[in-house]
């Protein structure tokens, strides 16, 4: 996506090329959102030049796949040493690299320097991710899409959800339907019940599902992008206090995405609902949202003090909760698309669901 | 794991502590092996003191059911600010500090600079790495754990095979069966059917199973330690030169582990394999193997020029495997623990699988 735009950049600061690389397990995804590939090795965007891989041998047929038809091969041992004579082969400048310090280790960086004796880096890597966070038209449809999946599976669960003895069977059918449609899930699936949900980033275990509220947070993968939605239902009978308090947390996370602007302040956006939250705020532990794509926490970010700015074509979340240590925890969570207004893509039903 | 050996080598290099952080979605592996916890937030090991956990508020809960019990909270975004001051409260020097270069990047390094002033950093990143491909006895028993429950998962996928219309139909069962037993997968299961298995890294499609050979790569994580087995198995009828083939990487696969001894140079292990598979060698386009722990690539390496050297207690991987581009590809995948002689954890069937 945006190789022009990106390449626009590069001329603007002076830079003779980008680049990206991926040597471990991870996804770099700088090189899968120019590029559409997400394997081993390096994306090369010349500022002139057309953009190209260099694979090592055994991902060079999955690397042709991607949107980038210029792949090369490489040992993967002499990582540098391949590219620099790539590089040299095609005539590119070497003096002024662009590279990603968000995703560029120490260790890679020595091996980077040795070969590429006296070169000056600069980081591109706010740039990347302000690119990113403006979605194309193309990127919408994808994303749509992804969340059709997403929508789905997680409408599907809640549907079953009488079925499930143990959070780990509930967090097994979420991976079970997104493998079955060919996909991947975004992250690992949060399935926390009772106590259990106080914490945010609880991981489901092979434990009975307890009574309570119990909060799952659920993301697929589609074509590079990723999904993101909590919902919090209830086991059990909740009581009067109990359905109060759910619906007092509905109320303010739809009155935030109802108010949000183009050209609001996100920081602001933030404090609105602290205030929302009132004696509830000092439970409220985390972010209010970020935004979502590649990586399923990027640009935007709906924190304390952020002062990025809502932009149309926007994807970021809306996920205000309350956690009570050692006793319950709910969040309820929005992906929406910023069109003139808000449009939400987390199609699940939000009103407390009692199974 | 081995906080103490670890706290004896900063002694050695004169560092007043070690610092680990988590900042992302991805697991640190050093802070995992050191701590037991995989959140977000630092790890601090000082040379004398017991280490502790400095990690946001929602994840404090968390942090608490590691094997590190002195937990701070801290702002994630005043993060170096806050291990500053827990630091000076604690009266740790902070003159030298070792950092993991594989795990620390160029942008947060910049930040830690920015609080630590003056400060100077020793890589720590081979130590570590050293230190975890010698399993202790503990680790030993949870690995075994680990390799009964994903050797179950492989081994019931194998036999409901007949069940499967599509490659995500298997990737998507093996991972509910991981989930079901309350596990993560190691990392997304390989299932390539046909003429995609000539690509080692392939990812399964939402599309039937092809006929021939196909390849599942699969490991689950248990206790933040990982398991790694491939099996290729026959979907259709085999003609004797596929036989013929597969029967021949199985037995060089086969004598490479049975020749294997402590003391031998993983680089000559690697030769040998490359030796054995004689005029196929050209279509073996990957390492022989990779060293298995809280990551599902560590040291020792099992590759062109490697120096390692195989120990006791080591648990590495055996993969031979054979590619035709746009033709098959096959792969024979064991994770051994070395003891006097190699054994094998992956007690799953290797003969050739007709299904």
């Amino acid at each position: 996506m945006k190789i022009k735009e990106f390449q626009r950049i590069l001329e603007d600061k002076g830079q003779d090329f980008a680049l990206f690389y991926n040597l471990g397990m991870e996804i770099n995804p700088n090189m899968l959102y120019f590029s559409g590939y997400n394997g081993l090795g390096a994306l090369i965007i010349p500022r002139k030049q057309k953009p190209f891989i260099i694979a090592p041998r055994m991902e060079v047929e999955k690397a042709k796949k991607s949107m980038i038809k210029r792949v090369y091969s490489m040992d993967k041992k002499r990582f540098f040493e391949s590219i620099h004579t790539i590089i040299r082969k095609n005539k590119i400048k070497a003096k002024k690299i662009a590279i990603d310090n968000n995703n560029f280790t120490l260790n890679i960086y020595k091996r980077f320097k040795k070969q590429f004796k006296g070169v000056k880096t600069k980081d591109i890597s706010l740039d990347c991710l302000k690119l990113r966070q403006i979605k194309t038209n193309k990127e919408i449809q994808i994303i749509k899409k992804a969340f059709n999946y997403g929508n789905k599976i997680l409408n599907k669960t809640i549907n079953n959800f009488k079925d499930f003895k143990t959070e780990s069977d509930v967090s097994g059918f979420l991976e079970y339907e997104t493998k079955k449609h060919g996909l991947d899930v975004a992250f690992s699936p949060i399935v926390a019940s009772g106590s259990n949900a106080s914490m945010p980033h609880y991981e489901p275990q092979n434990v009975k599902l307890k009574k309570g509220f119990c909060m799952m947070d659920f993301g697929v993968k589609y074509k590079g992008y990723c999904t993101d939605c909590t919902r919090t239902i209830y086991v059990g009978n909740p009581n009067n206090k109990e359905k109060t308090i759910y619906n007092f947390l509905l109320n303010v996370q739809k009155s935030i995405i109802k108010d949000i602007e183009v050209g609001d302040n996100c920081g602001k956006i933030y404090e609105s609902c602290v205030k929302d939250l009132k004696n509830y705020s000092k439970y409220f532990i985390h972010g209010l949202g970020h935004g979502v794509g590649v990586e399923v926490h990027e640009l935007p970010n709906l924190t304390l003090n952020s002062k990025d700015k809502i932009t149309e074509n926007m994807v970021f979340t809306i996920e205000p909760g309350i956690y009570l240590p050692r006793k319950f925890g709910m969040r309820i969570e929005d992906t929406v698309l910023m069109q003139r207004k808000p449009v939400i893509l987390t199609k699940v039903p939000k009103g407390l669901l009692i199974v």
